[in-house]
């Protein structure tokens, strides 16, 4: 049996970073399942276009062994997440993010993701790819210029438009 | 006062297609207008999603003139195409699409695109970046095996994975 994703999404969500993932997994018969950070599955893209999720991330704790594998969906959210940080979502999706990094699972995400990998403690250590804003706020990790980067069970992006470059290589861990 | 754009999305529809039109629309300030070439405005993505577009393409016959840039959004609906063409929404599309281009605003669209441009002989004689399966059905217009064309009004990808070298284009003629 094929391996399975859960794939996050803050509110508002890029959308072109959250399909790219996607139609990927969609078009290469990898199962995934959509989580929404936010108190309803339905969330708004950056562009603000109205998407329905599958569930929300609360929903997906205690049901990391069910995942080989988890996306990071980065946003527009993301600027603003000091503002939220104590909401519940927000405090549910470092939860789920930790358990799944514990359970070794395979980790991807662009832009802010290697932040808040870092901000967990679970990179120290590795390389990663990264917002250039975000590449002077990580500390126990190794912050690139690289568009991406691979390094152990973590896949990172430099943003959404270097995602194309890491997709060939998250297609061979899934399958 | 900056350009604005109508963005026709099938449905299903390539969520990573559409969405990278519509955020790098949003990050540079465009304004945009989506139209599903459904009955409804809640269409789907090819990988299952349900996204709520502004309106549907029936709405925008006759007001073609408050536009200046058309986008086609391709999806999985088109493999599908001969078996709903006769649907009023589809009749609705290739109508907007010919109003459009009679006009001679900026025709935008990736795979099968060019087609539909082709079949509605608004494209004659121009290059044209398109799916591979799409270029033996290409009569009128130069079917390339370039990853993007620029032609006249005409700016053309090859599928959603080619479309990031299509946007710079794409925003300079926008702007």
């Amino acid at each position: 049996m094929g391996k399975k994703v859960a794939v996050l999404a803050v509110n508002p969500v890029n959308g072109a970073g959250l399909f790219q993932y996607l139609e990927a997994f969609y078009e290469n018969g990898i199962q995934y399942k959509t989580y929404a950070v936010s108190e309803t599955s339905e969330i708004k893209t950056n562009s603000g276009i109205s998407i329905k999720l599958d569930d929300v991330i609360t929903n997906l704790k205690g049901h990391e062994d069910e995942y080989d594998a988890l996306v990071f969906g980065c946003g527009d959210a993301i600027p603003k997440y000091n503002e939220n940080a104590e909401k519940q979502f927000n405090q549910d999706m470092l939860a789920v993010i930790k358990a799944f990094a514990d359970k070794d699972k395979i980790m991807i995400g662009h832009c802010a993701a290697a932040m808040f990998f870092d901000n967990l403690g679970i990179v120290d250590g590795r390389k990663v790819a990264l917002h250039p804003y975000a590449k002077t706020a990580v500390k126990g990790c190794i912050g690139t210029d690289e568009k991406t980067v691979v390094d152990g069970n973590f896949y990172t992006a430099q943003t959404e438009n270097t995602i194309p470059e890491l997709i060939p290589e998250i297609l061979k861990a899934l399958k």
